[in-house]
């Protein structure tokens, strides 16, 4: 929602914030006294993520599942990139129905949990197939828990996303990617007052900066193998060029003009997980569609071109 | 306006034509029947351009008052970027109205030559001073006769812009230039339909690519010397980055990322009478604050980063 007195657009982070973790036992009912605090078990085939191609914020979460090969553990349900004002819809399914979950809109496998929920029925939700209700949408806790309380099912040589002793670093990447990037496009994108967006303009930029130096001696954000860190900032870096440059306003120059970002971005692009599960035209489609308030006509724009996204990033030597 | 059907910008292009020739003794009471078939004296101090930083149309009498050294012969008048959907407006002068012509709204001058001209208010317009009333807002042919009809007065060194044996050659480029680039950028932006944006927007790269080649081998559109061919083309181009890409959604590439076009654009831009009369600041608040139809937040974006038009063009040997 955006302020009406400021223009500024803050994110409503309020979430039903229940977690998967192995300190329940599997075939176990979920622990915990409230709806938003329990805790449930990690077990395979229990879970279904519900996501998008079109979104940011899902994406990470279905980068995570991926690097960490939880393919046949955790099913995947992609709703279409447009919705209404209420819920996001699995319109691209048989039917109109999420094969899983059985239903046409996700706002169902909500109001399974808490009924008449008010907030926004988000992507990422992890729904717990047997009785068809979420189970957790808070983004990032469900991307953090999958990379780390999964680890019994994932691959052998999937990366460690999440290591006790990189948390720090991550998370101080996180401090300013996260309200600066991530969140700062939305803001220069839903400001409704020339200052708002200067603000977060400045700021989009001030961070890409700061990465396109950080990233220059290094391959990744932190240590020598891909985190959350990558993961976090892909998800934004690739959704630049197509819609923030433009539709958010966010013009100052495109991640292709930025040598160093580029080529961080392709090299990630080009490694599984990543550009594999990239939607380019579901992700222009959602935004231009989407957003009356920026794109009356919703109009979607055929540009830019991205083959260069293919071409090679030259990073492999980097440490 | 934009048809309702097909969702397709038309330009209305019935302006009021009278012309200004040499044909016409110097003093005398214009000749002809009826208002938009008039002749008019070339006469120094006589007549007043209206123009305005922000539009393109204008941009080119601008341009060619400029390359012919008319500054003291023919009077200038600047309306601010932004107006109502009524006029163009003289809020840059002081106390808000145009120096010579003493009017706050450009729509007085079209009144005292139409009364309630029922038209669009457009700029150019070259106004008679004595009488304060409009002899001509037909943007083609007002920039035409400033290039061929005010020869007595122009400099010396004035290219000639128009020249008798070049004006088919330039009237064939402008037959691809007008329609898919310099009103093909309107077309894909105030496009109400998806096919009507991706019909302009193919017309408006196809353009770019052909004049991308064309300009690989030679300096200029048309012989060896700037000619009125450039200034339509230059009119849009240094539009094209800060506006035409994101609002208008010609957003394949940037003409920045077009080796031969920016070069010719930076080339042109170092030239007197270009970067001198182009002011991206306005240009960007016009577009950007006036089309609620496309932008209703008439937020301004900042970028994009454009001083590479001052770079080296590394274009003065070629032929």
């Amino acid at each position: 929602m955006t302020d009406t007195d400021t223009g500024t657009f803050d994110r409503d982070t309020r979430y039903i914030s229940d977690r998967i973790t192995t300190d329940v036992p599997p075939g176990s009912a979920p622990v915990g006294a409230k709806v938003g605090e329990m805790t449930w078990p990690v077990e395979a085939g229990r879970y279904h993520l519900a996501g998008a191609r079109a979104c940011p914020w899902a994406h990470r979460a279905i980068i995570a599942r991926a690097l960490m090969g939880l393919d046949d553990v955790i099913s995947l349900g992609l709703a279409g990139p447009t919705h209404d004002e209420h819920s996001w819809t699995f319109d691209l399914d048989p039917g109109g129905k999420d094969p899983v979950l059985g239903i046409e809109r996700l706002q169902e496998a909500y109001f399974n949990r808490v009924p008449d929920y008010p907030l926004g029925i988000t992507v990422p939700a992890m729904v717990d197939i047997p009785t068809v209700a979420v189970v957790t949408n808070d983004f990032d806790q469900l991307s953090i828990d999958l990379a780390t309380q999964w680890g019994a099912f994932a691959n052998e040589d999937a990366p460690e996303l999440y290591a006790d002793a990189q948390r720090d670093e991550i998370e101080a990447i996180n401090a300013r990617v996260y309200p600066d990037l991530n969140n700062g496009v939305y803001q220069a994108g839903f400001a409704t007052s020339q200052s708002a967006y200067d603000d977060a303009y400045q700021r989009v930029f001030a961070t890409l900066a700061w990465l396109e130096e950080h990233l220059a001696n290094r391959r990744y954000l932190v240590g020598d193998s891909i985190t959350l860190a990558d993961i976090r900032l892909y998800a934004t870096l690739v959704r630049f060029d197509p819609v923030y440059h433009g539709h958010f306003k966010c013009n100052r120059q495109t991640i292709s003009s930025m040598p160093v970002l580029s080529a961080y971005l392709r090299d990630l692009y080009q490694t599984p997980g990543f550009g594999d599960t990239t939607d380019i035209d579901q992700i222009k489609e959602h935004y231009y569609v989407v957003h009356t308030n920026v794109n009356p006509t919703q109009i979607v724009p055929h540009g830019p071109e991205l083959s260069w996204l293919m071409a090679p990033h030259g990073r492999e030597d980097l440490p």
